[in-house]
Formats: structure tokens, sequence, C-alpha cells
């Protein structure tokens, strides 16, 4: 693509959209940059969202191709009720031990009037639990339909809503209902099933990385941050701008623990009764959290373009009535090449924004959301065979004033080239931020305790150093927030010494404050 | 495509798969159906479903051919919260009144273990509804986000489970929880509000006829059977194979009630504050049950190709393992070459069934679930270089053989050719059974009143006869479980006498039982 710069290119260092910015106040700068990119907000209704267009559009694309993954890897979506009965979590004590506290509870079916006052009326004899996970209902599904090891492996996803009562919700982040896809497997052996947990961790980790543009660490969970019930849990774990962490994606090896709770039972290649072994896996909308967190500045959010529900973003600038036409086809004409334009095998998504409002504006919302490429027109440029181009990642350069022809020809290029700068961006920021160096309790409280206010530099990153496995000392962490988010898989196999304890110690861990 | 009859068809009239048949017990052979075509089955859950992969992926296809309409005509989707605190619908008498007898309600947010019994614990402040759907919540939010004549239309949609508690379930007709979509909409006029309801409705109605191979009656539903709230209810009804009427779809102008109550108000162009017109409309996972009903015979379902999952199912037959790799590989090149032909806009969706069971076993499966084509493929063909084709809709032709690239040429226009089948049946089936010379109402007893056995023949049809308007009159029709579907849009105008009273009446109405 050929630029030209700008007559007066006006530099962003000064004014920023987003107030405040990441240095002066993160948390709220995250608050803000929800707000401003109108992905979600908060509703009447308490620690429930509305997720609005924009970020339903994210969640749409985040779907189709995750959907796609799973299909190609097997498996079949379903869809199971929405409420438990009581007495299915009697049957799992750890499982319901981990949700009991955050359960949404239906105990009447409809309501009545009284004196003009609405009341519930009507109990039910089992209360139902609204769904916080669907392991129990799956679970009892799979205990019937399995029967022998020619029913094997059963791979079954499910895209569903689930309740987790929040006692301090934060959008997007940490919501009481949020939406979610997830995974159920059964198979004959432990081998398959704990295959189908790393192949579907690894999906999570290149669709984080390609799709998201969010460079991942994957590993294992240690045993006292494991899903409840699970044998082994596996996760994805981004940082965030303020160097936290963020579970982005879990997979969990059941063993055969819901198996047995639940009797799926199938008759093995010899004949005889054996208990299967599952497997459940899982991500949700919180990774449009994640998204605004890891790729945005103090100018809003700038969207991936592999999940942008607009790519490309055209904005007519209209002086008067007389060249409102011309600009109008004009603009027209430009959408209709765009959108023959292809981008990770799909057809570009083209907006042309015909609002009646001011292009400035309408500029600076697009620039809010995030929009990838927001392409201005009027009739002056269309004089001059070009359009006036700003790349998200690049406000720093201001407009570029492109030949139209040029431009269409590059514009898949430029989409390729803004999600590998997003990913390359957030991989470095990573790198910086990982800290290898720590060896000593002293050292490692050092690093932790002095910015424990949940300022930008608050989480300040993540340490990685050696771990005995000794539970008792990870009593040390508390009075940091700090939790252990992996042992990553890469491991140097080394024995040094424990950073809490001095103890010896093999395992390398990802010490972090995490969301 | 040229056919070469089999050697020896076998007449599929004597022995069917579905026991009962249609004619012996219509409403159980509906349950075999669903059973057979292993669509979806009822759950532990009293009154919830599980939807299985095959009637899963109908709905799917449904999502994706509806979700590019409602987009196409300007929607967004947006996600809003699952659950309606109990004062919001204080807000709205008529609304509430319509559902709070089919109402789930949550009081308590986590569980307590007594004595190892599960209890509900935390009590809410506010009992939460599970939404039976969205206006309130949708309402309150559109309050907040509506200022100006600017902000309107406002136009979405959301795709989500809803909750009715149901005394007498029928599974997918019927159930407690279910699928749907829900189109909410706001805008300035009478008339703008009005042409989106009828838009809206019609896109329900093309969808139902071009897609689902369904013919429907659009109308207007009479007062009493008015969505609650709404000014207008619109809605397309279809006809069950026993005669009775199913309403695939409505559409509510729904005019400023809901906006009043709920304070959704607009500066109009003068600067005056305005209560915004509102609609809205659904359509939702029961018309699985509608395609079971309308399209099935006794041998399970027969899938519309434009939403089978699977359009071309191939079953390789081996005879041993020394020819088993030669047909594998056959297949899976008949295969690609068919995902290259595109059917309906779109490529073919095709599956090579390659489990271990005997490919008799695999073509019934599919021939019960409904696959518009089965194409069976063994050593013998391959040496004559064809394909053996089981067409859906025309089971008593049994298996043709025909040559495999004539059988590629064909393949796009014999699925055009099975949806256009499975539509004509349909429709002449609605035709024979309109009544339209019953003229008092002692014909009309005579006609519902013979069969009100709940037999494959006791809808019989529908009665498109005058009606006065007298709401008094419907006391008739209760006894025979009879209810008026809708004030058809196509209408003679023609002034005669009512069928229930007598008196003079200009309306044609349609009268039926319906599900």
């Amino acid at each position: 693509m050929t630029n030209t710069p700008a007559a007066q290119p006006k530099p962003q260092t000064a004014k920023t959209a987003i107030a405040p910015t990441r240095a002066e106040n993160y948390a709220e700068w995250y608050q803000q940059v929800v707000r401003a990119s109108d992905m979600a907000e908060l509703s009447g209704v308490r620690g429930c969202m509305i997720i609005k267009p924009w970020g339903y559009g994210i969640w749409e694309q985040m779907q189709r191709d995750l959907d796609r993954r799973f299909k190609e890897t097997g498996h079949d979506n379903c869809y199971f009720p929405l409420f438990i009965p009581l007495s299915y979590f009697q049957k799992e004590a750890d499982h319901v031990e981990g949700f009991a506290k955050e359960m949404a509870v239906v105990t009447h079916h409809r309501l009545k009037s009284d004196d003009g006052k609405l009341t519930p009326d009507g109990e039910l004899e089992e209360p139902l639990v609204v769904r916080p996970t669907s392991e129990m209902v799956i679970g009892t599904a799979m205990a019937k339909w399995i029967k022998s090891y020619r029913d094997l492996p059963l791979l079954i996803n499910q895209w569903a809503n689930v309740v987790r009562w929040e006692m301090r919700p934060r959008i997007l982040l940490r919501t009481a209902e949020f939406l979610w896809q997830e995974g159920h497997t059964a198979h004959e052996t432990y081998d398959d099933a704990m295959k189908e947990t790393r192949v579907m961790l690894d999906v999570y980790r290149d669709f984080a990385e390609q799709v998201l543009a969010l460079p991942v660490i994957p590993g294992e969970k240690t045993p006292n941050e494991r899903f409840p019930g699970a044998v082994n849990t596996y996760t994805i774990e981004a940082m965030m701008q303020d160097g936290r962490a963020l579970q982005a994606g879990t997979s969990h090896y059941l063993g055969q623990n819901f198996s047995k709770s639940l009797n799926i039972q199938f008759q093995n290649r010899e004949g005889v009764l054996e208990f299967a072994h599952t497997t459940s896996w899982g991500l949700s909308t919180r990774m449009l959290g994640a998204l605004v967190m890891a790729h945005s500045d103090d100018n809003g959010l700038r969207t991936p373009p592999r999940v942008a529900p607009w790519q490309v973003v055209i904005v007519p600038i209209t002086r008067n009535d007389a060249d409102k036409q011309a600009v109008m086809d004009y603009c027209q004409k430009i959408k209709a090449d765009l959108q023959a334009q292809v981008y990770a095998g799909q057809p570009l998504r083209v907006k042309l924004d015909a609002r009646d409002i001011a292009g400035a504006d309408k500029r600076w919302e697009w620039i809010k959301k995030g929009a990838p490429l927001v392409v201005e027109i009027g009739a002056r440029d269309i004089e001059g065979g070009k359009v006036c181009v700003t790349r998200r990642d690049r406000l720093d350069q201001g407009k570029q004033f492109v030949l139209r022809d040029d431009f269409i020809a590059a514009v898949a290029g430029e989409l390729a080239s803004i999600q590998q700068t997003l990913f390359d961006e957030a991989l470095a920021f990573q790198k910086t931020r990982i800290v290898t160096n720590i060896k000593t309790l002293a050292d490692f409280e050092a690093y932790f305790g002095k910015d424990a206010d949940n300022s930008f530099a608050g989480g300040q990153g993540f340490v990685r150093a050696k771990w005995s496995g000794d539970e008792a000392s990870l009593g040390i962490l508390d009075k940091y927030g700090v939790t252990i988010r992996c042992v990553p898989f890469d491991q140097d196999g080394q024995t040094g010494t424990c950073v809490l304890t001095g103890a010896p110690a093999t395992q390398d861990v990802i010490f972090a404050r995490a969301y």
C-alpha cells in the first residue's frame, strides 16, 4: 500500500478518548473502555449484563470459529436442560462443594397476586438449580446413552448460558450469568480421554493466539486450583496489561469420578462392564473482557480483525446535500469491492455507516469500538481517486491518504498485519513481564508486596519460579492475593529450590495475581 | 439423472419402520418418529428436553437462515439477562397476567448442606423470574438507550432459552424450557412499527415456506388470542398431518403499551417527548416438532434439504477387509466431489458414515432421520461406475442405481426436487383439509364433533367460515377444543352469516384444533 502522510497528522499522545488512562487507574479505565466501545453494560438485574451489538458481534465471530474447530475434531452440538434437580448434586460431593455457594435455585413455578403484590406460588417438590455447569445433567444422559464400547467416544458440545452467583460482579469478566460453550466427552480408556483433554486445550491455545491475538501460557493447574471433581485441570493463562493473569480456557480430565457417581458404564471389548473416562472443557464470554484488557489502549478497544464484526468501516463525509448522493454512490461501490476481498478464508465484513451525524463523530465512535480500518471518503477524495484510512493499531500515524485501488488490493494484507501487530505487542508485553530471576521468598515478597493497590502496575507480572508442591506453603500467597496460575508444559526438569520454602523443587510454576 | 431401477425394488407399503402408524395412533406415532429420528428426548428434569445432534443440527440450519434474514432487515443481535426481577412485572398488568401461571421463580442464591442433605439457602431480597419472554427486560434497557428520534428505529434480536412452566409437556412442541429468537424493536410512529410487525411476519412466512417446506396461512389473531399486552398479534398457522393447526411464528404490534409501562420515550422531530411504538416477534424450537408432524411418514422424518444437517449420507458397503480400503477411498472421493456442489447458495453438507456396523442398519437409521439422499457404495458398484441412491421422499421407488458422474452432476437438482416435493405434498394436504362449505352451527358441530378422540383424523382440518366477532359466541368452541387460529389476510370482503351465531358477518376466520 502506498501511503501519503496526511497534511496535518494529529499526534494522539496528548488527548485520548478514554479517561482515566490505563496508567492513571487501570480498573476504572477498563470500565470506561467497555462503555466507550459499547460492548456491554450492567443491567438492572443484579450481577447480570446486557451484551450489546458490538460485544455480541465479536462473540458471534468467536463462536463461529470455535464451532468449526469443535466439529472438525468430531464433536456434535446438543442442548441440555437449564435446570438441574437438587438430587443430582447429591451424587458428587466434591463437585457440589465447589459450586454450592454460587447457585441460583428455582423453588416455585408460578406467581400469584396478593392485593396487587406479586409473590411466588406453587412450590416445587424438588428445587431446581440453574446450571452453573452441566456435568451432572449431561453425565446423567450419557449413562443412559452409553451401553458398549461401540458408543464411545461420545463427543458433545453445548452453547449455553450458565449462572454462578457472584458477590462482586465485574462486567464481562465475572457476572452472575454468562454465555459459554461446554464440551463433554466419554471415552473407553485413560489414554483416549487424556488425549481429548489435551487436544481441546490445544484448540483453545491456537484459537486464543491465532484468532484473539492473545499469547497464552498452557499448563496444568495445581491440585488446589482444579475444577471441582476433576483429576487434572489444564488451562491457558493470558496476561492482561496490568500484569495480572486471566484464565482464558480450561480443559478437565475427570477420570472415572463422574462416571462412578452417575453410573456411566460400558461393556468393553472383552465384554466386561467398565466405567467410562470423561472430560469437560469450556470457554466463555469472559474472553470479551480479556480482549478489552489485553488489546485496548487509551483510545478504546482495538478489536482483532479475525473477530471484528466489521473489519472495515466506511464513513462518508458530506458537506452539503449536493455532494451527498455522489459520495454515497462512491462509498457503495467501494463497499462492494471490499466485500469481494477475502481475509482469513472469509469475505471481508464491511460496514457503510450512513447515519445522519457528523463524520468526525462517527470516526471516533469506530476508533473507540476498535474497528481495524476506518475509511473516510469525501468529495475531495473522490476527485483525487483516494481514500483516507485510519489503521486502529497505528493511530499515531494519523490518517493516511491512499489510492482507492491500492487500498482495495492491499486491504486483506493490512488486516493480517493488524492482527499480527496486536499479537506481537501482547507477546512483547508478556515477555517483559515474566520474571524468572526471583529465587527467594524475600525477593518474591518484595515483588508482589510493593504494588498491592490495584494500580496499573499493581499486578506487575508473572513470576516463574520453582515450587515444591507443598500446599501448606500456599498460605504465604494469600497475603498478596497471588495464586499459582499453572505448571507450564515447558519445564526445564532441573532441580532447584522452592521460592516459597527453600526446599528442593523441580517444577516451574507461574505465580500471579489474577482476574 | 439416468435411473436404472434396482433389480428387486422392495415395496415399502407393507412393513414400515414406525409403529404405530399415523393412521393407527397419531399422537404415539409422533413420539415414535421423534425417537426414531433421534432428534430429541425428554430428560429426567420435569418438562425439559435434551435436543440431540440431529435435532440441534436442524435448529442450527434454521438459525443460520433466519439470522441472515434478520441482519438483512437491519437487526442487531444482543443478549439480555435470563432473570427478570419480580418488580418489573408489576408494571404491566396484562402482560404478567398472561404469564404468571407458568413462571419459574428463583428465590435463593446458594445451597447448604443439612446433615448431608442439600437445601436452598441465601434467600433473595427480590425473587427473580426466569424469562418467559423478554419484553420487560429489553423494554427497560430501551427506555435507557432511547433519547431522541435519531435513536429510532432500534432493531434488536436475541437468540435465547426461555421457560414457561408446562403442566402437560409434549416433546419439541410444548416444553418447560425451549430455545427461540425474539425480536424487539422500537419506532417513532404507528406506521413504522406496524410495517416492521408485518415485514417480520412475512420473513417468517417466507422462511416457513421456502426453507421448512411448510405452507402456512398468515393472518391476524382475534383479540382473545393476542399476546399478553399486544395491540395486534399476527401469526402464521401451519397444518399438521392430523389436520390440527400449529402456530409457527408470531409478530406483535405492542402499540405504546410497553413504552408507557416502561417509559420508553423519545424527543420527536418537533422536540416533543413521545412514547415509542414497539414490536416483538418470535420463532422457537417447536418448529422442529412442526417439521416432524408435517413431513414425516410411517418410516420416520423426511428432513427438508434446506435444513438437513447432512443432505447426502454415504454408506460404504464392505463385505470383507480386502475390499474395505478400496471402497472407503472411493467414497472419500465422491464425498469431496459432492462437497464441491452447491445447493441453495451453500456447499453441500455430506456425511460419510464410516461406523463399524452393518450397511443396511446404517441406511435405515438415515432413512428414519430423514436424510434427503442416502448413497450406498460397495465393491460391485465401483466396478460398474455406479452408486445406489435412496431418495427419502420416494422410498416407494426403492434403490436407484445411477452412474456416479450423473449423480454428482444432478445432486443439487435432486435436493431442490425433494424440497419442492415436501412443500407440494404439504400444500396439497392442506388444500384438501381446508373446508369452506360449512355455513351453519349444525354443520360446524357435526364436523368437529365426530372425531374428538385425538385419533389420526381427530383434528380433521381447518374450517374457513364467517365469524361475527362476538366473543360470547366463542363458548361454543370450548366443547370441541376448537379455537380461531386467525383472520387470514386474504379476505373476500363479502358479508355472509356467522357460522356460530347466524348473525351478519364479514370476516373470514380459520377454526381448528391446535397444538
